[in-house]
């Protein structure tokens, strides 16, 4: 198949989006559109999703795509931001966990599915964040939507960072009607919206959504300035600290740590699925009342089994690190690592995204240059994760790039280069293809292209 | 504090329902209301819920209340039915997988999370469901959720048994408000309403839930003849075979394949979270397409980390044993136990609801004497799950006793003996208050009384 003549077809024009609504009344064949674009992006090594690792995460791994071809090279693409993942002692706490507790929880927290390294994980959480009282949920997708939906009533308004996160989103669409979105990291325009929000209705609930560190663009609200608006408005602050806590800030207090907030705002919401090894998620706040309300009216605590003990364990013996000198050793080591792979794009002329986090987003623009590009670092054994629309604007594609405390600085200038080799590449021959017949060629052919 | 003076109070009169909807603008402070309410049954030893087991979910083990009172005894209250969480070879493959791939999977299903025991799991579930395209969700929560959030659009209508799971519902609210509930394993209804809803609507689509095995009523569906309704109007049949699949069916193919059903209905979704000793969930199709759309569009699958390398090769392992010979025995024995428990109880004059499953729904009828009783069985050593409205109406308040294979047959004799000697001395209390002062003081004592 010649990649050349595609490039106006929806191959590389159209997105996700074009296929989020179809219609007709057959719900399973009208599935079948979305499937054929899929599979020719597939096929030509242009769907850069849903890959399999072939070992534990780590900074160099074997990857497969979704279409069964196999490489094996650098990982930017976990979210294992300390490499707690494949610690001893995080290894350990996981098979003691199983010996002593099983593998199972064996029932909804609500039914008798708690356990002892769950109710330990959430006392150390609470000390952690200054927040005491940490309801556990059994991901972090059902900790923000749990958070929301059991909070927030059909009156209610949420306002939200446009940027929040899809379980956010997701929970606060369920809740109500009344959503609305404001200009990321835009505090102004957060004032003006509670302004109007107060102006009409005084009776009901307003909540205000944000992150410690948004995961696509590395950036970090003026918390506080949110929290006191809250106040101002009569409004409720929920921020979600799913990449910055335990990878950043003074102990791995994250956002809320660095500007001076541990305990301050009015509720905090997390994921262990990045620095703490672990699927599950919580919501800490400190209110014994509103824990219990969010468990018991949220839906995905109540109405899923437990966070597995095992989970509990890994999450906890994670915290212990995370809170220890070695924690800011490692946060120290993934730092060095951060900076020196900003260092290299900067070089080569691009500036990453953002404040520097674990998180690297590397600007690309064009998404056709960007899933040319994602095919070509991807055969080069480069794996960052290539982000599109809708996730990112239509012309603001981009490489995401995660760095582990494990990655060496080595690792950091190889992937650059590769990175902005296989973009340069990428965009001459979207850009210019009669031009660059043998480039063309090479981009088609699937196989491996030395750097 | 003196129970008998309360029964009219909020203490005995409300539920969890007055609390859902609490009204003003402050979102935190108007949880309170739900918290004391909950406190005082907590208190008073009256709110049966949150309790955490401290070790294993083995037949016999030490709870702990929410409120920290801390008995050994037998366990009614964990969903593993095969008691697989403890089994030699569960457990091996459990830190078989940590070792082989950390603990955990580092990222989103959609973003590289994928791992190896996860992609054997979805090709082994396929082949035991006769449905070849399987897609993991984290959480069986977020399974159900996801497959309806991801398939239905606005436009589309869902018709739920009015008994489905918590997951479904809140999954079909979030996707459209055309969702209608028909009674409860009616067929007829079910048939009335399909051909409303196509009188009206030829253009979109119709999703029809069911489950396989109710949980709360232990009863199940005539299928094959939904799976034709469905047909018949151009709908979609789903089922949710959670409770069913791995305990029921030959080689535990659940109700689908007791029914002769397999890779014969629209769409089936599941959790491991009974069976199969882990956290995490799954939709299986007939098409691919249907798979791609709905891990893509669903939301927990996309947005939450894939489900963790240990919880896959955990279920994978379970789903082996499920359909060896070995499983076939340990679904006898659970059987001789649920057929013990259930014969124990007509002798002492209650008919358990529903058909013989590893869920036997003991109706109590009162929840005034459902809660005294649940009080009682707990300081006796019996801790089966006390269910109560919204969960069930407020008239039906019931026990539900989850049996599991490793539970012996003198076990079910003792749960059903304590059981019924709880709410017989529950309704007394109740009823006549007055006239009982002496049991009134034990159930108050908060002490441990022998049976």
């Amino acid at each position: 198949m010649n990649l050349r003549d595609q490039l106006d077809s929806p191959l590389f024009t159209h997105f996700i989006a074009n296929y989020t609504h179809p219609t007709g009344p057959d719900l399973l064949a009208r599935t079948e559109a979305f499937f054929q674009w899929q599979e020719s992006r597939r096929q030509t090594g242009l769907w850069p999703y849903s890959r399999s690792l072939e070992g534990a995460p780590t900074a160099e791994c074997g990857v497969r795509s979704e279409g069964g071809v196999a490489r094996h090279g650098v990982n930017f693409g976990s979210q294992d931001y300390l490499s707690l993942s494949t610690h001893p002692a995080v290894v350990e706490a996981a098979h003691r966990a199983i010996r002593d507790y099983g593998v199972h929880s064996g029932g909804s927290g609500m039914f008798g599915g708690n356990t002892t390294p769950g109710l330990q994980l959430e006392q150390a959480l609470g000390e952690h964040l200054e927040m005491p009282y940490v309801a556990l949920f059994a991901t972090g997708w059902g900790a923000g939507f749990g958070a929301i939906a059991g909070l927030v009533r059909p009156e209610d308004h949420v306002v939200l960072d446009a940027l929040s996160h899809a379980s956010l989103q997701q929970g606060a669409t369920a809740a109500t009607q009344k959503v609305s979105r404001v200009p990321h990291l835009s505090n102004r325009a957060m004032r003006r919206k509670l302004q109007e929000l107060r102006a009409n209705d005084t009776a009901n609930g307003i909540l205000v959504v944000t992150e410690g560190l948004f995961s696509m663009d590395s950036d970090i609200p003026r918390i506080e300035e949110l929290q006191n608006l809250c106040h101002e408005f009569g409004a409720t602050l929920l921020v979600d600290v799913a990449h910055d806590l335990g990878a950043l800030g003074p102990r791995g207090t994250g956002s809320l740590g660095a500007q001076g907030l541990l305990g301050k705002v009015d509720l905090v919401v997390g994921s262990f699925s990045k620095t703490f090894s672990s699927n599950g998620g919580f919501v800490a706040t400190r209110s014994p009342a509103v824990r219990q309300f969010v468990r018991v009216m949220g839906g995905p605590h109540i109405f899923s089994n437990a966070i597995l003990p095992v989970q509990a364990a890994v999450a906890l013996e994670s915290l212990r690190i995370v809170r220890s000198e070695e924690g800011e050793v490692l946060r120290t080591k993934a730092m060095e690592n951060i900076l020196a792979l900003r260092a290299a794009f900067a070089e080569g002329g691009v500036k990453c995204l953002g404040e520097p986090s674990n998180v690297v987003p590397v600007p690309v623009g064009d998404p056709k240059v960007a899933r040319v590009a994602g095919k070509l670092v991807f055969e080069r054994g480069v794996f960052p994760n290539m982000v599109e629309y809708p996730a990112v604007r239509i012309r603001e594609s981009r490489f995401r790039m995660q760095v582990m405390s494990s990655h060496s600085v080595e690792q950091m200038k190889l992937g650059a280069e590769v990175v902005l080799r296989a973009v340069a590449e990428a965009r001459e021959f979207v850009e210019a293809p009669q031009q660059s017949p043998l480039r063309a060629a090479r981009v088609e052919s699937g196989k491996r292209v030395e750097v």
